[in-house]
């Protein structure tokens, strides 16, 4: 029978062996005391399987407080557990509900995150994953062999609709592939997001008569099901070609029924994730949280960028991308939203180190406020990911690119 | 214009007042440079205002790792932000990405958890809540002045369907008030939905006709929201009462979705709870939590127990019930479920310290387990809850009730 497979790195004051066995009791078919009917028949078929546990450090300091005892020694390991997909089938909620259920409140841990999660092949029946990734935005914007090149709408909350319009016009003139509402944004007091949606398609359909080139505009319809439901259906007669949710705050169930519609590139916002992901013994990493997305449909995914103004590491943020690219079951592609204080200073050491242009590469302030406004941003962003390829530095890409310089010497003191 | 305020715990290597400023700025109008367009007017109206800041103590060593610098001083306080109603109107996912975002990744925090949340009154015309609550799950199971007394059925998983109504039979004709699915149980290999409902509901719909008492069973319906929905209706069809999802694996979107149908009682699971909460310098706090699930419509919401079997201490949960007991813009009542290692024993314990019987009190192992059977569990559940209204301890009630003796006896000497 196949199973699902979950990687955790834990601290724990007992024995490794002995808190995984923990960690598989209570995430399958035991609890605190033994009662009737957990027959042997039913622990082979149901029961969660330790399958491999792989000894670290052993540290003086619990990372996360909470422990059974009050022993001074906590055992750090690498566990590998499997589930039989007998237990919830083709159920995304109640999958994450037995990979990262209760079990993070357990005392016989001191530390808890989930590292990352394989499915097995039937999976690929049962979801069908992205319905545009990489391949189908790449078709949708007409942008080939360099990264789509995008923005987001700043101030992030204020402006009119005709102000986000007028900006939006200007962009796409300066040759810009994608915008993006805020996360903060999906409908305020001065911008219904019907009066939004309006103003800003007409702008990108009329530039697209004119010049054949279709920006792609992720409004976000982040909000309940029918309302986003509403707003997404409004997006495809308008003849938009993208939606944005926020997926912590929407949530699976939601923003699954969203890529479910199969119309619009999805585009998935993770704020909220540094609560999941900040500390390094507590929540989950990025290459499990990808893919439970990625089952989900979700097209474009956050995933911070090099230097940026979090808190995030670039190590991390390479992983991050290269777990995106790697695919999942032999597809489920999903293109990475490299974003966080990018002004294109970044695109050099983000080529040299994940060695793709499959990226969906954004700038928010780093394209409105450079010094030759935002067209100039929109040219120095090209520029700077030609250089990267070229394996320019940049300071070489700055004597090259007159605009990239520009932006050099307005945000290259930063950071 | 109404506000929304949020109250954060946070520790910064910033001054406090210039860290609190860059919540506010990151939270609203804000981006890491001044751009174009946030004018004056502009940040009048949509920015985030800091609206109090209570120094609390000087640390070492910061909470969690990140920090904007290398200082060796971090400063925690408590800060209360607001912003307008004209953000984001009645939509509680932004609200979440607002509350609740990119902020968990700034460098200038080394700590930051919402402790609470204030809505204004205009919220309770938008959304309606939950639909039963405590007086509503009290009409529907006919219990008056004590907990309704409720359990899990256990194993978690790997019932059949007639195993499982084998087992409500014996719960219902013993007393119980209420029973749930495990969260690990949807549907199962051998257990599909439709044939758990199906016989469950005959069970509890034929003690029903006999006795006139009808148990609450709680359905984990917790799978994408067109499932959900089915299964809901299915519940409604024959005759139940209530449904079960599991809150953050769901998520916000498709609770509320579920929520919103209006003919059952809602369960509201927290599982992966621990991952939110358990640090204490990260994530969410219950009181703000509990909120946001009430405005979504949940009847009956987990706060663990007394004495649980997770690392919770009894100070958060008691503060857990109060926050749930206390009205939120009048209303929006919400049960309380204790549960986690529950066996009658800490009812006393529970009532003293809350002065409450509104509460739904289950015990998994503690019933099932019981030396004379869930029959003996259930009843010794019940004189549990006699003797701690009475305020006998847990010794006199011993000597009392024999039933709740074999419990001492048997679940007394753990923890």
């Amino acid at each position: 029978m196949e199973r699902i497979t979950a990687k955790y790195l834990i601290e724990t004051p007992l024995e490794v062996e002995a808190a995984a066995q923990v960690l598989a009791g209570e995430q399958s078919s035991g609890t605190f005391v033994e009662v009737p009917g957990e027959t042997a028949e039913l622990k082979r078929r149901f029961a969660a399987r330790v399958e491999s546990i792989t000894p670290l450090e052993t540290v003086t300091e619990p990372a996360i407080p909470g422990a059974v005892s009050d022993k001074r020694l906590y055992h750090r390991a690498m566990l590998e557990v499997s589930w039989s997909i007998e237990n919830f089938g083709y159920n995304l909620p109640v999958l994450i509900s037995t990979l990262q259920g209760n079990l993070y409140e357990l005392t016989q841990f001191t530390g808890l995150k989930l590292m990352d999660l394989e499915v097995p092949s039937s999976f690929a029946t049962h979801f069908s994953g992205p319905k545009f990734g990489i391949k189908g935005c790449r078709q949708l914007t007409g942008v080939e062999e360099r990264p789509l090149i995008g923005t987001i709408i700043k101030p992030s909350i204020g402006m009119t609709p005709q102000q986000t319009a007028d900006l939006v016009k200007t962009l796409a003139e300066a040759g810009i592939d994608f915008v993006k509402d805020d996360e903060l944004m999906s409908a305020s007091a001065n911008s219904s997001f019907e009066d939004r949606l309006d103003m800003v398609t007409r702008v990108i359909n009329d530039h697209a008569d004119k010049t054949g080139k279709k920006v792609m505009y992720a409004f976000n319809i982040t909000d309940e099901i029918d309302v986003m439901l509403r707003r997404y259906e409004k997006i495809v007669a308008s003849g938009g070609t993208c939606a944005m949710v926020s997926l912590n705050s929407v949530g699976l169930a939601g923003v699954k029924k969203v890529c479910d519609q199969g119309q619009l590139a999805i585009h998935g916002h993770r704020n909220g994730w540094g609560m999941l992901n900040r500390h390094p013994f507590l929540g989950i990493e990025f290459p499990a949280y990808q893919k439970l997305w990625r089952l989900a449909g979700v097209d474009q995914i956050h995933v911070n960028g090099i230097q940026n103004k979090f808190w995030e590491s670039d190590d991390s943020v390479v992983r991050s991308i290269e777990a995106c690219l790697k695919p999942m079951l032999g597809g489920y592609s999903v293109l990475p939203v490299v974003s966080s204080g990018q002004w294109g200073g970044q695109a050099p050491e983000t080529y040299r180190r994940t060695q793709t242009t499959d990226l969906l590469y954004m700038a928010g302030g780093g394209i409105m406020a450079h010094p030759s406004g935002p067209c100039g941003g929109v040219v120095a962003m090209r520029q700077a990911w030609e250089a990267a390829v070229q394996g320019l530095t940049v300071e070489e890409a700055a004597r090259q690119y007159p605009e990239f310089r520009e932006s050099v010497e307005k945000f290259g003191t930063r950071k």
